[in-house]
């Protein structure tokens, strides 16, 4: 693992070092260190790159840590890692994923995580995305998520991009049995020409699925955003997504939210809210003695937090 | 004027007979009464089918009628109507279309409404569509709406399809200038295997122009609607977009809205909810005395005002 994996691990999942427990660290397409548990059990893909991530069912409380660092330019990584958690498992993912190029080639990362959600399980998916270094190639991270959560299954999706990162398109499906509830939190901050992307997809099959998607946003200089996220209640069932949104400088941002309600007992809910910090806010808290910029920073602290 | 027109008039212009002031009849595709006053000229285009609409400037409180009627199946009827409204005017437009069909081909209605409203002018769009009689042709009404609105002018569109239309396509384009104003109310029903569509896109292009877009609508049987809306935010700006909609028997409903802020000073919201009439509302009217199937009428009704 070198020092720049090591830097970028700090970042991404606030490890020191290699975690406790099951991980996977996956350095510029290679494996730079694994380790299963007797409950969860990493295995590298045979067919394609990647890793099987089995957590036994009924396990409790133990975590998981996949970093997957691009520690220089003109590195284009593909992995295909996939999730089966065990009826009744409760386990924390930790999947952060750092970018970094001093050069003028891209470095890029595509991972594609599906996870199979048994029965009454509990997954908590954390997953922050970083680009650092003073390369002018672009960091690119496209990361796709696939979900199926059975009967009773939960899943949070905690989803950050901190800064840094050039390009980005993130593209989410989810599929929900009876009774399956999906959280998703994502939280983006783009700046300079920066582009992203969001795309989410959720089925509700099952009777009561629920879904709660909230994104905030904060797009800053240049920069440009775009939030799609369709929702289709097919059965009895809720759903809910929000999309709040600041603009800065000349920074740009679209929410095209969709809802579909296809059985009278569907549910669904969308909210979205684009525009500038209030000037009040910023006023009050110049008032208190910061200067314009450090209000600025002061309130968008508090939204993305 | 033939009885089906009298009766199809009463119903989208709550008119009995021909109007007091301006107004042009259409009907199957023909002329079947115009009057203009001196200050509303409708002239009949030379180089295709429809009317100019000319409102002096300044004018006060007068109205144009212009109900269009297609009274009997195998009827197309296109139809472009220009509406060039004066600085300063202050205009109602009742602009109705009535599609009766006792037969079994199709009875359809394209309408293409343009509107040049000048600076500070005010005008209020009333639009109702209906469709009647047994036949099994469908009932088709495909109305487009494209607005320029110059500085300071005001247009409301109150838009409302009662019943009877198998099915519609509502294409709505706008564009708004400084400190212009365009509010829109829509208001739908739809029921056995009816098709509704409505798209909406309005570019505020001038510094302090607003758009408040409200759609209210109660898919029933197997009817199906999408809803489509787009708010261009180019400058200081407002926008709000919201869609409401009621799910009954085995209505399916789509809302699609779409913000984009392309400008710091945008600020721009939506709001949609889709679902079923809340179980406790109807047992509170039940309880006063009323069947469930009075209790629901209630409820859509108060819904639709």
């Amino acid at each position: 693992m070198n020092k720049i994996t090591q830097m970028l691990m700090e970042i991404v999942s606030e490890l020191s070092g290699k975690p406790a427990g099951a991980y996977n660290i996956r350095e510029d397409g290679q494996c730079a260190g694994r380790q299963s548990t007797d409950h969860i059990r990493i295995t590298p893909k045979t067919s394609e790159p990647g890793i099987d991530i089995r957590v036994l069912p009924g396990t409790m409380g133990e975590s998981v840590y996949i970093p997957a660092c691009i520690t220089h330019a003109g590195v284009n990584d593909l992995v295909y890692n996939d999730f089966y958690i065990g009826d009744g498992a409760d386990v924390t993912i930790v999947a952060g994923c750092g970018v970094h190029s001093d050069g003028e080639e891209e470095a890029r990362h595509n991972g594609i995580h599906r996870f199979f959600i048994g029965k009454g399980a509990h997954v908590l998916y954390l997953e922050k995305h970083v680009g650092t270094g003073d390369g002018t190639g672009k960091r690119i991270i496209n990361p796709q998520t696939q979900v199926q959560i059975a009967e009773g299954g939960y899943m949070k999706m905690d989803t950050t991009q901190i800064k840094g990162v050039d390009s980005t398109k993130r593209v989410t499906t989810a599929s929900l049995g009876p009774r399956a509830r999906l959280v998703i939190r994502e939280k983006l901050m783009t700046h300079g020409v920066q582009m992203a992307e969001s795309d989410f997809t959720v089925d509700l099959d099952g009777e009561d699925a629920g879904v709660d998607l909230v994104s905030r946003s904060v797009a800053r200089g240049q920069s440009h955003q775009v939030f799609r996220s369709r929702i289709n209640g097919n059965t009895r069932c809720t759903g809910h997504s929000e999309c709040d949104a600041i603009i800065m400088d000349e920074g740009v941002v679209s929410a095209i939210p969709e809802l579909t309600a296809a059985n009278i007992d569907a549910s669904l809910i969308h909210e979205a809210a684009i525009g500038k910090i209030a000037g009040e806010q910023l006023v009050k808290l110049m008032t208190l003695g910061l200067t314009e910029e450090e209000a600025e920073a002061k309130i968008i602290e508090g939204f993305l937090k």
